[in-house]
């Protein structure tokens, strides 16, 4: 390189509704999260409240209207499935705290991901209902802070300890009492791409007005022993994203698009690389279909 | 011990509905599986292809014959989801063999998994509908040897690996061309427990009269490193016994119940104390509901 080469130009420029999660390059911090999604020309990230809480909400609040990024949601509040009691109380005002920070960030939507079976519980229907309890909970909350609720099935091998929401149509079930704006649902490739009811329930859920969020990685096999870290690159999988987001699209939603990848191998790389090649993938396998 | 000791008695008398799937204990040949049983009191066994195969078809009939007990089900036939070609005609033909050896053997039924995604494709939609094509040309086969063909919905973390069929739902949906006693369904707790739709799809499948197998085994959390390996003892895990079960009675179902096992600790154990074990777990959390 000699000195009059021009300077180096951003390699990429992410798709205008691309929105990074920052789980995606989960050991960043803040600053570096909205550094590298600005540099690598993503409009909008996907943040979650431990980073956030790292830095303290009113000084995120500036970093992140100095960085000029959208905020596509908060992750997460929910895990709300334990019985009455001082432990379900503190998770009902936690998840209030996280409300109150999602309308402080501007993020339309604080993801839910509702939590397993209480420890030694085998009451798969009672925990829901108390999911359902928790949304009424919530909901006017919710509605005060203009937040929507979003709530996220998680794939069946989460069922037990992680989230008893499993798919779609449940969420949706789970989500009809409350008005559309307070409370919808996630659509997440990983999550649902298996789903035989799957096109079906996208499309009422574009009906009901409940797509508060399209989330966006790919599902491979061997599951790594971790299962919880079996999240891929978009392209690097079976799921077909044409099929689930022409559906998607065609289900009216027209936000922000996450990229939500929990993996060892993308932890442990660089966040830019990480960044780039997130953009160039999804423009490869996602925004065809846009 | 001194010569006027009496013979050993039994210490295990089974449940007069259960079987011991083989692949609980893996290791033994036929001949000790099926001893095995015996001893524990069985009435009912589920039979795999492989083992038969080691001693023979002919041979296998003889010895079931010989000791008295029912076989509840072939494992298994399926893996029908390749496209037109040479594999998916070895695999028609494969499942041909399959209805006769279960015909032979005297069992009700032949255990279908539907096979993943084909190498390289991420079609599931045309994969499930390749499952379709090839119950139909499997029907009249299976018709005229007298055997049911059992559809497995498998857990949908195997839905791109193994088995595109991930309800109870689909499986059913799958079913409805046919004659309900040439082709039904297999329930088993492990891979529908999680099933918001569960139970009515099990009122549904009696209803239609298509419940050819229950099987019963638990699921607990963390998965394993091989996550096909996951299966555990009833009792041990997270499903409640008496919510399925008290649906599968209520279905009609009146056949013997199958516990299917993948777990390498069970089958590191000694298979005389695992089919006591079993006979004990049933007694305790399925038995009771019937």
């Amino acid at each position: 390189m000699t000195v009059l080469d021009p300077a180096p130009v951003p390699s990429a420029t992410a798709h205008p509704r691309l929105s990074l999660n920052q789980a995606t390059i989960k050991h960043a911090p803040l600053t570096e999260a909205l550094d590298v999604s600005v540099a690598a020309g993503y409009s909008s990230i996907g943040l979650w409240r431990e980073p956030v809480a790292e830095v303290g909400l009113a000084r995120a609040v500036e970093l992140v209207a100095d960085s000029g990024l959208r905020v596509s949601s908060l992750c997460r509040g929910g895990f709300f499935t334990v019985p009455e009691g001082a432990l379900r109380r503190a998770a009902i005002d936690e998840n209030r705290r996280a409300i109150d920070e999602t309308a402080a960030l501007g993020a339309p939507a604080l993801v839910l991901v509702a939590g397993g079976l209480p420890e030694g519980s085998r009451d798969l229907i009672g925990a829901r209902q108390r999911v359902q309890d928790a949304l009424g909970e919530l909901s006017a909350h919710a509605a005060q802070a203009g937040v929507q609720l979003a709530i996220e099935p998680l794939h069946p091998m989460y069922a037990s300890d992680r989230a008893v929401v499993s798919t779609l149509g449940l969420a949706l079930d789970l989500a009809a009492p409350f008005a559309p704006e307070t409370v919808g649902v996630v659509v997440d490739t990983f999550h649902v791409w298996w789903d035989p009811e799957v096109l079906p329930q996208i499309a009422r859920a574009g009906a009901e007005r409940r797509i508060a969020s399209y989330q966006v990685c790919d599902w491979a096999t061997p599951l790594p022993a971790d299962a919880l870290l079996a999240r891929h690159h978009v392209g690097d999988g079976v799921i077909d994203f044409a099929v689930l987001t022409e559906a998607v699209v065609a289900a009216g939603y027209t936000g922000d698009i996450e990229v939500e990848i929990f993996n060892e191998a993308v932890w442990g790389s660089d966040p830019a690389a990480v960044a780039s090649r997130v953009a160039s993938s999804f423009a490869e396998h996602v925004a065809p279909h846009l």
